[in-house]
């Protein structure tokens, strides 16, 4: 790492009204610190002399408690500040994921840290029998930091250990972004424990009047806090041409953060939203600081269960605050800026990390013509009280051995990695939404599930199981099943798991994105790690760019996947949302390749799913991943094998990635060099509005040639009307050609590339 | 077992305004059963003709979930019900406690159950989208359970599984209790997290009026919930003699029951009298049935983080609810109801179950002349981020290999089985109160205690260690190192544990005595099993006889330990007290041998210890616990090395025990038979009033002479004046001998004989 002292300052008088500039590498990006009139924390963004963020605070609310105080008054950290100290420093530094989107990541930005001091005097002890508390002098020192890269900003807090403050509890961190103007933005309703809602897109103005619908949309929400609340990733795009995003990094052992745009109408959605739930909703307040900013964000943490914020020890940070922009929207697919304020990888050995493209048992459960469970016969069980050999099956239980044997061997034929089989354990008869604690053992077969037969059978054909843990969100049973769990995965042979936190979690008035619940996943995680198994956590927390430190996080759900298609649907813009909003966060395991889009031609199913055919092949480029699933049938990919040779070809770990063009929602088109190949692909994908694209392969090798196979939409294709339209053609093309591709409506297209 | 039909009705009709009346084996108590008018069901009990429960009704408020309702609306188990089944058997059996007060154990009683329906018809379907429900016939079933002992009654509700309730959830239980007039009753403040209070002695019209009071005493509340909540045992006294005592037995998978006194000025408590925590207390509803009866108790749960007090899964049943009564108090202390209404023991093998007699590292640190933490060098630590060889120790740090060794050494010479040795691992700086979650590893020794060498040192002497695991609640952290704790236990041949849950509950929001709390302990005490381990649970929750399915339950604390001498102190009550109250759900660790009552006699503590030296010998045996301590220093120890013989020679297991007088809160006379010899051991206990009692020796094998070694208070001796007055006299006793025993105030008297 090259650093390099850029600025210095220390100054033992305070810095009121004194702002302190400091500029990205490039000096694009400007960042303005000072502290106001009343000692407060303020922060403004520019980006090229255009306004990002206007004057917003800095601040948190702390609780009081009675074990925190111990004797001495709690004081928020809000107001009041003097800086005591400043340090400014360039880094730049080149490092190599495990896995992603390129093979070298530049870590280039310029940091600033302001230690700002709290002092004051503790009230005059008022006479308890025992107790002689005299008056004190306090001083609480935070540090601010921020790091200025040249397409964006990170902050965070830090906390030293002192005297003062050893242990507080967070009331509410009060970090502001206020916008500049009413921007679009693409949003979810702000949810304690669901990202699974369709995107809105709307005028920042018109959050309010958008949530009641947006929340009602499929059904998703359900703790929804505010009528103005929002989600992170927020991308936005101001109207003259501006791209922002407002998310955060490395969230470890703390809350994940909501924004919340805080008008005079601000007030609780409680339960009315939140139809009828049991868990504690706290009324949201407004800030206590209201300036004339109609489009300002305030941070809202998850609670826990009695709706404290966060319980901290010092030394200690939250996690990064992280605002990008751009005029060019292809940066905020291409930025490293959350990877890079995460931690290195904290795993010596990484050998045992791969990328894992696999298929299935599990779409045709999700369609609904067969089950996760094995029987009908009981209104509820008790896991220890039944004999599974003598129960009666139902007949449509999937993760069965021969079911099983046909995906292991469809694996095999087409160079699937691994086998996904979901239901193959007791306890799905009444898994989920019961409020049951004892719901899996995570060790024990149906009886017509084989484990040892079937995996010693896959591993025959070169192929792997891919364990499943369902939790239903009985995450103290989990936590106490996890180690024979891994075990078990161990001794057969698994190298991977898809874990699932479907419902309320137990204990019951927890979130899944609670400090608490943040704690569990990485522990989770960490424990993976020891069984070297690699973990892909669906309905868990909303990823922050974790996987740098702990690569073993191969895939994370946390956004709606491509099983809402067979439950509500999705609009075609989704697919060109999720890489703005989702993806900045670490990749997602969405499931693509669903190639027979009409789900009633093989199952009571009257849904579609909103791509065409050639769409769903340019989802496995697009949607960066080292972990992609074949999601069909194979019945379903022999109706399509010359499009399935896309997805038999297709990388999933890459060298380089270069963004050809992008806008949110409505088309995005990337071109990524396969990791030690010279082969390269690309994807292009595009909303209900079809889409038009020159692709210039001026990343090829000079002066050789390759062979092209162009999977494209056919002239008349629709993603509604006419899905199955695609053209595959082959050609010779060399640097500096250009390929011209039109997308249908709801459609794209993928391109293999490999040298002659 | 012997099981006989004693009474049998099938009636198909409803059955209302008929009682049934089910009778004791002996007659003296009786049961009334009836549905009132609406349906409710209703019981009373007298004992010989002497009403001691007035018309109760039993019933369960449900709560409304959006999971469990399921697309039926919920109804409450509370009126509207029909008897559709009655079934009346008597059952006499006796069975063998792996340890206790008797070798056999006979269970003899009634048993009545009826079967009530509640049929309802659902509401006319709305209209929904999607949603076609058709108004339906429902019918639930539950059974109350009753069994008839000749001194009281244990009742459940029983949910069988059925179409129309397979999961619910408990919003209330409301089993009332009406007392017949306003008896004396010795209570403790309702609390959800702790029963650590000084008892209160006053008639019931007059808890309201003393709770502040109460909840003051010691400063030992915490999640107090009414200005009437009191916790079970509730003892309690008639004005014309009779003796009266509400408790619960086997508490499993359910909340802790406390009761509250419900009157026309039921108000929440809420904060006031909970300081400043952030717990969240539901109000008390006052009972939806009021009726003429002033003193009438209903349950009231222990609430979850939410608020509700229980999740439930049919088939299952609620713990028994126990109304014990007898015009002589000493049957309050020999009836085995609780353990009764216990199921049997679940291990099969209980070989590695034993009573223990220990000594330990421990009362030094209560009395604070030395600290279970290693330095004072750091506010606050993160276990990781320490190397113990290079910090400074305090000096002051109890568990070092010399102590621990002088320990040993004084358990080998006197024959102790066991040495506690608290604070022997990392983790106690900022161990208690900090919302901490990762406080401890359970593995980890301090750099001073070498845990395999004084192992291997206490196992040549013929002494075992005892493991010490504070928790401090935080219970996922506990559970996420529990094997690997106890696998270290077993390691180096540790055998028992003392663990200790002081402090708030994380998950933040759980309470002590909440089902999933229970659910932990019962958890915790089923893993320890697997590893022939013993648990001696310190803060856990209120006993309900669970010992007789899980013997290696060997101990808990559960109410005011002797550590409360060193706080604040104990009223000399407080010992006569606990046999009639903590003692009925099973044996407690007590820690009682402080034969040097005037703690600043060795350390500055100016507090004393509130028996006399022979007051504190009786205590081994008025307090009936496979487990004993001797909790005093060896030191002291050595100035008393001749009343200390008695503690060499008490038994701790026993093949019979007879109480000779009694009296809550006054004296309690008991002589017990050493289990497998022909020694007696005989212990009198009085108040601050001092006692007098005639022991004849009328279980004495006739024809046979015995030693008696008779310690007793000398005749100047008090608690407050002159505690180490005590003399030590041998005679020669038989068969029908009469010992004249004066106990001094805060004294009592304790008596070895051995057959000659």
């Amino acid at each position: 790492m090259k650093k390099r002292n850029v600025w210095m300052a220390m100054l033992m008088m305070p810095l009121m009204a004194l702002a302190t500039e400091v500029s990205s590498p490039n000096g694009n990006v400007k960042l303005k610190f000072y502290l106001d009139e009343d000692g407060r924390p303020t922060y403004e963004l520019t980006y090229k002399e255009r306004t990002v963020v206007l004057p917003s605070h800095l601040g948190l609310e702390l609780a009081k408690d009675k074990h925190a105080s111990m004797g001495m008054e709690e004081t928020d950290l809000m107001e009041g500040f003097r800086i005591v100290d400043e340090q400014a420093t360039e880094q730049d530094e080149t490092w190599q994921p495990v896995w992603g989107e390129s093979r070298d990541i530049r870590n280039h930005y310029t940091e600033y840290a302001a230690t700002l001091s709290r002092q004051w005097r503790s009230a005059p002890p008022k006479a308890k029998p025992g107790m002689q508390l005299q008056p004190r002098q306090h001083d609480r020192r935070i540090v601010v930091r921020f790091r200025v890269y040249d397409e964006g900003i990170g902050l965070r807090y830090e906390f030293p250990q002192q005297p003062d403050l050893n242990y507080f509890l967070i009331q509410e961190e009060r970090t502001e972004f206020a916008m500049a103007g009413d921007h679009t933005a693409w949003w979810l309703p702000g949810d304690y424990d669901t990202q699974e809602q369709e995107t809105q897109q709307t005028k920042l103005s018109e959050i309010r009047s958008r949530m009641k619908e947006a929340v009602n949309w499929g059904n998703s929400s359900v703790a929804v806090f505010s009528e103005t609340g929002v989600q992170t990733s927020l991308q936005m795009k101001t109207d003259d041409g501006l791209y922002i995003n407002i998310h955060e990094a490395a969230c470890m052992d703390y809350a994940t953060m909501h924004l919340e745009l805080v008008d005079a109408q601000t007030t609780a959605l409680t339960t009315k939203l939140m139809g009828s739930s049991n868990a504690y909703t706290p009324a949201p307040k407004p800030s206590p600081y209201p300036l004339p900013r109609p489009f300002t964000f305030v941070s809202h943490l998850t609670p826990d269960a009695t709706g404290l914020k966060g319980c901290m020890q010092t030394p200690c940070q939250t996690p990064w605050r992280t605002v990008m922009v751009s005029d060019d929207a292809r940066d905020m697919l291409s930025s490293n800026l959350i990877l890079n304020l995460n931690e290195p990888c904290a795993l010596d050995d990484v050998s045992w990390i791969h990328p894992t493209k696999y298929c299935g048992v599990w779409w045709e459960m999700i369609v609904g013509k067969s089950s996760w469970h094995y029987t009908d016969d009981f209104p509820s069980i008790y896991l220890d009280n039944i004999d599974w050999q003598k129960v009666k099956p139902n007949g449509r239980h999937a993760a069965n051995n021969e079911k099983v044997k046909r995906y292991i061997d469809f694996a095999a034929k087409n160079g699937l990695d691994e086998v996904l089989v979901e239901g193959w354990n007791i306890g799905w008869e009444d898994w989920a939404c019961m409020w049951k604690a004892d719901v899996f053992d995570f060790v024990t077969p149906y009886p017509d599930f084989d484990i040892k037969y079937l995996n010693d059978y896959a591993h025959s054909r070169g192929v792997k199981l891919m364990m499943h843990h369902e939790t239903s969100s009985s995450v103290t049973n989990y936590e106490r099943h996890l180690e024979k769990a891994y075990q078990l995965m161990n001794d057969y042979g698994y190298d991977a798991v898809k874990s699932g936190y479907v419902g309320d979690i137990i204990p019951r008035g927890d979130y899944h994105y609670s400090q608490s619940m943040n704690n569990h996943y990485l522990y989770v995680l960490q424990e993976a790690a020891k069984h070297h198994i690699m973990v892909n956590a669906h309905e868990a927390t909303r990823p922050t760019g974790l996987c740098r430190t702990w690569p073993n996080l191969v895939g994370n759900e946390s956004a709606r996947g491509t099983e809402y298609e067979a439950f509500y649907g999705s609009k075609p813009s989704h697919t060109v949302t999720l890489p703005f909003t989702r993806f900045q966060g670490g990749p997602m395991d969405y499931t693509p390749g669903v190639l027979e889009t009409r789900l009633e031609n093989w199952s009571e199913n009257k849904h579609i799913v909103h791509t065409t055919v050639v769409g769903q092949l340019a989802l496995y480029v697009v949607m960066c991943s080292p972990l992609q699933m074949a999601a069909d049938l194979p019945q379903n990919y022999e109706k399509f094998d010359d499009a399935f040779q896309f997805i038999r070809d297709v990388a999933l770990d890459w060298d380089d990635s270069r963004y050809i063009d992008a806008e949110p929602g409505e088309y995005i088109t990337v071109a990524r060099k396969a990791k030690g190949t010279d082969n390269w692909f690309i994807g292009g994908k595009c909303n209900e509005k079809g889409h038009k694209v020159d692709v210039k392969l001026d990343f090829l090798d000079k002066g050789r040639k390759y062979e092209a196979i162009i999977y494209a939409d056919a002239k008349d294709a629709n993603y509604e009307t006419n899905p199955a339209a695609y053209t595959i053609t082959k050609k010779t093309v060399k640097q500096g050609d250009v390929l011209k591709m039109t997308e249908a409506p709801g459609g794209g297209f993928a391109i293999s590339i490999k040298p002659l």
